[in-house]
């Protein structure tokens, strides 16, 4: 019966459609926390059956996370975080910092990403390609950590968008946030995720 | 001597370092052409030596556009396109569509960079691995197709930014906003864009 009740429209304002350990998910979990938004969190299954509800509100993608406001789909991590900033002004404090900081904000964040697409190869590829996806993963955080410096923030003293969308993703940055409340809560501790992803490599037969 | 001069920092408010045939470059002109924002345009080198600016302006990609708003750099064509908004409010018309429209239309102007991707595939790919890009071409384009349907603009009879995203990427979106004179001055004909490609190929040594 889980099934079914899961594919009915949900009756909260906001919705999150997510599942535990995606970084992107974990974006806008603590954008959410950040806001102080409250929202159903609806859990997805990754290895089994999507669920309706994923399929109608992502069908480009099929993918999580999703958040609904009033049945209404926001895809992509980063659309949702400017998307809640912009639906919800009061709601403070606002993930987007202020013109010109935000152009930077905003390269950053999308820049973050490359990170995750190097991390998946890793643990796809072997070999050379492996060693290559490595190289990069290096280079990408490198060029991370290197932004962020000696600054407690990627704005300095303020968290915001690029701390959201890097601490899921960025080492360096993911310590320099863990006592954040919004962090603490979301993020899981380096052995689940590496236990998740020997599971992930059974499934798919990769050593 | 025109080595020299370019490295110069410009003297525009607005400059925009480009590449003619770039299409997130062309992305970052029709924002200009649409907001009637006067810049300085700076042609760069895609084969031979990089300019001091353009090392200088875009450290982590290397790559066009950069647009340099009084010598600060701003970086990505999406983030252009937003900063250009954000930045001159007066220059009407706003390329971003009113909230909620604006979550969708960032899903699908960053949805749109998978077309580039599967387009570069294309013509450096063989065999298994080419057919393959067109499929995945092919589908992208038909989501894109499907989205924009009967409609004369994405956002109905408002040209705003997904139309500005996707114009130098999708063909039924390019011949619909064709006479669009931001569109005109700013798109090449296929058979000047199937010329530069076929020069590429020769240069890297592809078939």
């Amino acid at each position: 019966m889980a099934g079914e009740k899961q594919q009915q429209q949900p009756e909260a304002e906001l919705v999150l459609l997510d599942f535990w350990v995606s970084p992107f998910g974990q974006r806008c979990r603590i954008a959410l926390a950040e806001k102080r938004l409250a929202h159903e969190y609806l859990e997805q299954e990754l290895l089994g059956t999507k669920s309706d509800l994923l399929l109608r509100s992502n069908p480009v993608h099929k993918k999580v996370p999703v958040l609904l406001h009033s049945g209404r789909p926001v895809c992509k991590s980063l659309v949702i975080i400017a998307y809640l900033d912009e639906a919800f002004p009061d709601a403070s404090p606002s993930c987007s910092p202020p013109t010109p900081t935000r152009a930077r904000a905003r390269f950053w964040a999308a820049y973050s990403d490359k990170d995750y697409e190097a991390g998946t190869w890793l643990w796809k590829l072997k070999g050379d390609a492996r060693a290559q996806a490595r190289y990069e993963i290096v280079r990408v955080l490198g060029s991370l950590d290197a932004e962020l410096g000696d600054k407690e923030f990627f704005d300095g003293d303020v968290f915001g968008l690029v701390d959201i969308a890097l601490v899921p993703f960025a080492p360096t940055w993911a310590r320099r946030c863990a006592e954040r409340e919004s962090v603490a809560k979301t993020l899981y501790p380096p052995e689940k995720v590496d236990e998740f992803i020997t599971l992930l490599k059974k499934v798919y037969g990769i050593e």
